[in-house]
């Protein structure tokens, strides 16, 4: 409606590419916006709702017909492997890589690679819904060449400083870490909470997120329609980002009632000022 | 792919809309053309590859979403109910209005409407496939009121008239129809034949139809490529066209491999002049 297509998140970090979301038209999306896609690995379902999973059986057949091998995880609530699997067998398609399901069955950590996590944690809608956190891990520590010379820390040691280790010299001294290194950026994460109610447990979840996106399906005078519908005000998701004392809010889910998006921005921005509207295309960039 | 969407056709006969197929992204692109898609009773799906049938649960979804209470029938080999039903228990979704699967099992009449009957016929494609038939009814005759008064037929029977029927009269006379009568146009038909290898008994099936589409994925130099996927080339398609002798020819379902489309038309009209090509959101008029 009003040229916005569903929920589909692409999340870049160094040389990942996850998928979060993937409702009816995201491989043409993805073409148009000239998205990489054959080097994402991880596939994030929020939930089972149309808008959020319909364009998956499309884009897995069409990673087969272009001659995908990499395996492929998708992490879901449950019933999603019964559904394609049928999906596939109706169309006598065998796909020519391994499509790993996993079911989300309780918050924790779904991918840990070298220098990121992505976890999950319950949100509040009509059916199983989960929100994900990106998360960076610990950035090496920088170290300060003097101050190693000073307490002669051998080199062999110095991988383990940067990780944040304390050394202990042969007297037997307590070198602290801090006394010789200092740290770097601090970790970068991005959490996305697709379709939920207002809920302050989600704030807890997301707290200091770099980024935060959380779902304004309506304007605060619909607020008894969201809570109905198990779904959030654009002034909700500014004060769960308030209270998560996260960096920047996008907000993104907008009802097709709405033709036009300014009132969601000067609402949001009212509680949050540091809030951006999530539109179709765009790149958002995560500082710390 | 090159901004064309996977297979759909609206088939328009007065006040009724047929749904021929229903790839990714159909209900977008039946917003963006302004298709009245509630007036939509009757969904016919040619085979459950992806690209013919992926947006159907969207579609379904929003008509349940939009408030839809009218019955909806859908017309397609077996799975897709199985499909269907498993993606709404997973939404925990119960739609508003009754939807009807009729699984096809052999060739026939599927529709029997007042003016209208849709039929289908098998076609040859890697998985079970049907091409449909979209075949006007007998118009009624046009009675020739000087013709009516010599004869003195009574006007309790005109409508019998209209419809064919020969008349008796009280003397035991036989008037046969064609002396109080004129015929008006012939019927109009559109055959619809999705994926499909070159396949002659297709022509039989198509003959002389108002107006065929027949799929042309590639061009004739890759003929073989095309016989091994089950898929028809562009002069293949016409030559089906000369040999059923329709009026016209419509193409469509080129393969993403071609970028601009000109050498379709081209080489179908060496074989069948009166063909065009299927571009998105056109409308074609089926003239008899």
């Amino acid at each position: 409606m009003h040229n916005r297509h569903p929920t589909a998140q692409v999340v870049y970090y160094e040389e990942h590419l996850f998928l979060v979301d993937c409702g009816e038209g995201t491989q043409m999306q993805m073409t148009r916006y000239k998205i990489k896609r054959n080097r994402i690995k991880y596939i994030f379902i929020s939930h089972l709702h149309g808008d959020h999973c319909f364009g998956l059986p499309g884009l897995l057949t069409s990673y087969g017909l272009n001659g995908r091998i990499e395996d492929l995880w998708i992490f879901s609530p449950p019933l999603l492997k019964e559904i394609i699997e049928l999906q596939l067998k109706a169309a006598e398609t065998v796909l020519p890589y391994a499509l790993h399901f996993v079911t989300i069955e309780k918050e924790g950590i779904l991918v840990d690679e070298k220098k990121i996590t992505v976890s999950c944690f319950a949100v509040n809608h009509r059916v199983t819904c989960w929100g994900f956190l990106f998360k960076e891990k610990h950035k090496p520590f920088k170290l300060i060449p003097e101050k190693l010379q000073q307490y002669a820390i051998p080199s062999s040691f110095y991988q383990r400083l940067k990780m944040g280790e304390d050394y202990i010299n042969k007297e037997g001294k307590h070198i602290k870490n801090e006394w010789v290194t200092q740290s770097v950026d601090t970790q970068q994460s991005y959490a996305f909470c697709g379709d939920t109610a207002y809920n302050e447990t989600v704030a807890e979840k997301c707290k200091a997120a770099s980024l935060l996106y959380h779902e304004a399906t309506y304007l605060d005078d619909q607020k008894e329609k969201a809570a109905s519908r198990t779904h959030s005000t654009a002034r909700e998701a500014a004060t769960i980002a308030a209270k998560a004392g996260v960096d920047k809010l996008l907000i993104g889910h907008f009802s097709s009632r709405y033709e036009t998006l300014d009132d969601f921005l000067t609402e949001a921005q009212s509680v949050f000022s540091n809030t951006d509207l999530a539109i179709e295309g765009a790149t958002y960039i995560i500082h710390k």
